[in-house]
C-alpha cells in the first residue's frame, strides 16, 4: 500500500523540516495543540494579534485555524493570515469546531470558507456533515450519534466527502471511531483510535494541530501525510488506552498519554499499528 | 442518610442523561473545567461569543458562569445565556471568582446576581462571606486563612449562608477543608478533600464544573445533588493525594489524579468515602 | 559561593513570605504559569481587565508580565499593573516572548520597556539578543539554533546582557542549555536544564512565573533570587527527564513532572543539584 510506502518519508520530513506551524486556537485548547505540536516535531507559534499575524505566520511552514473562539479580531488575524499563507502557497488547515451549532459561527464558518482556499479540513462527522449537507444532529461540539459513521452510511458519507472536497478543493479529514481522510479522487478509511478519546477535550484539535505539523512538513503529499497523521494519532490513542487500563488511571492520565506516544510515534511504531484501507 | 439513598440516582441520571453543559469559563482554567465536565459523564460546551451563546445554551442541559475574566463581550455573553436559561428553566451555577477582589469585579458580580436567577452559587468562603457580608479578607482569588470554617466560627458560617441562600433563591456551595452546602432550611457539612488541593490552580472552577453536571442531569434535586458531587470530588482528592504520596509524585500529577478519579468515580465509591453530616 | 548559602534564605521566604504574585499571561500557558506560581510556595492571581489590575495588583508581592497575547486591553492592563507595582517599589517580571517576531510586537516590547520599570527581564536568547542589539534570527517564538550560546559567543553574550541591564536597571535571564543571569556588574552562568524542555510548551513562561515567586519573596536579593530560582528549575527538569526516560514516557508526562519537581524542591535539593559559576 502506497501510504505505508511514503510513512517513513513523510516522519523523516516531520523531523528533518522541524517546521514552525502556526496555530490560531481557542482558550480551552491552546496548550494542548501547542504540546502535541512540538510531540509531533513541529515548533508552535499561537501568534493572534490582527496586526502581527501576517508577518509573524510568512516565516512559518503552515498555518491551522482553530474556530473554537470566534471574537471579531481572532476571525481577522485568521483570515489576514490564511490569506497571506495562499499567497506563498503554504497549507492552511481548518478545524470547523461547532459547525452547524449557531448561526453566527455558520456565518464565520462560511466567510472564511469563501475568502481562504484550504489544504484540508477536519471536523468530526457532524461538522462535516454540517459543511457539506447544511444538515447535522449535532448538539455543542461533539459529533451527534445520529451521525456517526457506520457500514450502513459510510458509502453516502464517502460520496459528500468527496464532493465537498471537490467544491473546496481540500483534503476532508473525517474524524470518531471510523476516519474519513478524502480528496475528490482517493479514499482512505481508517479505523485507529479508542472512543474513550471522546472523553478528553480537544482530542479533535489536537489532531488538527498534528495535521498542521504533518503537512507542514509533507506539503507535496498533503492527502498521505494526512492518512498517516490520522492512523498515527489514532494509534497512540490506542497505546494511551492500553496504559490508562494497566495503570488503573483515567482521562486526564489519558490525555497526557496521547501526547506523550505522540513524542514517541516512529514509522516503526506506525507500520506496526496502523489500520488504513483505501477505496 | 437521605443522600446516600439518592446517591445512585444521582450518579445514574450523570450517565444515563450525558448532560451537555455550556461553561463560559477563563483562559486560566477553561481545559480543566473541560476535561472534569467529560469525566463525570457531561459533555461540555465553552461558546463565548455574544451574538451565538443564546443558540447554543437553548439545547445544553445547564450553564456554569466561571467568572475569572471579566472582559465586556464575556460578561454580556454570560448574561444573556443566563437569561436564555432562566426563561427555560435550566440550572445556572455561578463560581464568582475573586469576589471582593476589586470594585469591576464586584460591580459584573453584583450586575450578574441582579439579572440571572442562579441554581447554585459556589465559592470559597472569602467569596461566599463577601456576597454575605460584603466583607471579606481575602487577597486575590485564594480564601483568606481569617476566614477560614472552624469550629468557632461554623455556626455564624452557616447563618450568613441560608440568609444568602434565602435573598438569591440559590443553593450556596461553599468548597474548602470544610464544605458547606446550603439552602435556606437544609445544611449539608461535608468533610472531604485535601488542603493540598489550593496548591492546583482551578480547583475551585473544576468544582463548579462538576456542580454543572451533577444539576444538569438532576435538576429536580439541587441541594443533594450539589452535596453528593462536592463530597465526590473531595474523596477523588483524598483518592489523588494516596496516589500522589506513594509515587512521590508532586502537584501536577496531583491535578491529573483528580481527574483521573472523576472520571473512575462511582455511587460505590461515593459512598465508602463520603463524610457528609446534616444540619 | 554566596549564592549558595543564600540558598536556604530564599526557599525559606517563599515558603514564609507565600507570595500572592500577579501574572498577566496568555492563553496558551495560563494553566501552566498558574500552577507552577503555587508548585513554588506562591499564589497566583491572574486578573487582567484593566480597570482592576491596579486594585488587585496592589495586595500582591510581585507581578510577572508575559507578552504572549498583545490583545490592545490586555497591554492595558500590563501598563497599569506595572506602573503601580513600581510606585509600591514591588518586582516587576518581563517575559518578552517573541520579541523581534513582528513589528507590532516589538512596539508593545519598547512600550512596555519604556513605560515600566523591570526588576528582571527574562528571555530566551534570541529574545534577549534582539532587545540588546534590535538584531535576531528567530522565527516565532523559539531560540534560533544560530543564536544559541557557546563557548565561542559566551563572552559577547555576557557584554550585551550587561549593557541591556546597565540600560534598563533589570536584571537579565536568558534561559536555554545554558543560562545566563546577569546584572551591570555580576553575572551567574548556570548549566542545569535538559534540551527535551524546548519540547514542551510554555517552559520558558513558566521560569518567568517561577522568577516572579523568587523575587516576590527575597525582593532585596533579585540577582540570587533569579540564579538559584533558575537554576532549580533547570534541576527539575533534569529529575523530570530521568522519570520520564525510567517510565518510557513522552513530553506531556515531562511537563508534569517538571511541576512536580518544583513541588518538591528544597534548598538541599537544590545544593546536590545546582551548576552554578560565578564571573
Amino acid at each position: 500500500m502506497v501510504v505505508f510506502n511514503m510513512a517513513d518519508e513523510i516522519f523523516r520530513n516531520n523531523n528533518t523540516v522541524a517546521p514552525v506551524v502556526h496555530n490560531i486556537s481557542n482558550i480551552v485548547t491552546a496548550n494542548d495543540c501547542a504540546n502535541i505540536t512540538l510531540a509531533c516535531g513541529g515548533s508552535p507559534t499561537m501568534a493572534q494579534h490582527p496586526e502581527e499575524v501576517e508577518e509573524i505566520t510568512s516565516v512559518c511552514n503552515a498555518f491551522v485555524i482553530n474556530m473554537g473562539n470566534i471574537e471579531e479580531p481572532l476571525v481577522e488575524a485568521m483570515i489576514r493570515a490564511g490569506l497571506k499563507n495562499n499567497a506563498i502557497n503554504h497549507p492552511v488547515i481548518l478545524d470547523p469546531v461547532g459547525a452547524g451549532a449557531a448561526k453566527k459561527r455558520n456565518e464565520v464558518l462560511f466567510e472564511l470558507i469563501d475568502k481562504i482556499k484550504f489544504s484540508v479540513i477536519r471536523g468530526n462527522i457532524s461538522e462535516i456533515k454540517f459543511l457539506a449537507t447544511k444538515n447535522s444532529s449535532a448538539k455543542g461540539v461533539d459529533a451527534d450519534e445520529n451521525d456517526k459513521i457506520n457500514d450502513k452510511n459510510i458509502n453516502e458519507v464517502i460520496a459528500f466527502t468527496k464532493k465537498l472536497s471537490a467544491k473546496t478543493g481540500a483534503v476532508i479529514a473525517i474524524s470518531g471511531e471510523t476516519d474519513i481522510i478524502s480528496d475528490n479522487n482517493k479514499t482512505y478509511i481508517i479505523k485507529n483510535g479508542h472512543s474513550l478519546m471522546s472523553k478528553v477535550t480537544g482530542t479533535g484539535c489536537m489532531l488538527s494541530s498534528v495535521l498542521g505539523v504533518f503537512c507542514a512538513a509533507n506539503p507535496k503529499n498533503i492527502l498521505e501525510a494526512c492518512a498517516v497523521a490520522v492512523a498515527a494519532y489514532g494509534y497512540a490513542g490506542e497505546l494511551a488506552y492500553n496504559d490508562i487500563i494497566n495503570n488503573n488511571a483515567g482521562t486526564s492520565s489519558f490525555r497526557n498519554y496521547i501526547i506523550d506516544y505522540m513524542s514517541k510515534m516512529t514509522a516503526d511504531m506506525f507500520r506496526e499499528g496502523a489500520k488504513i484501507e483505501i477505496r
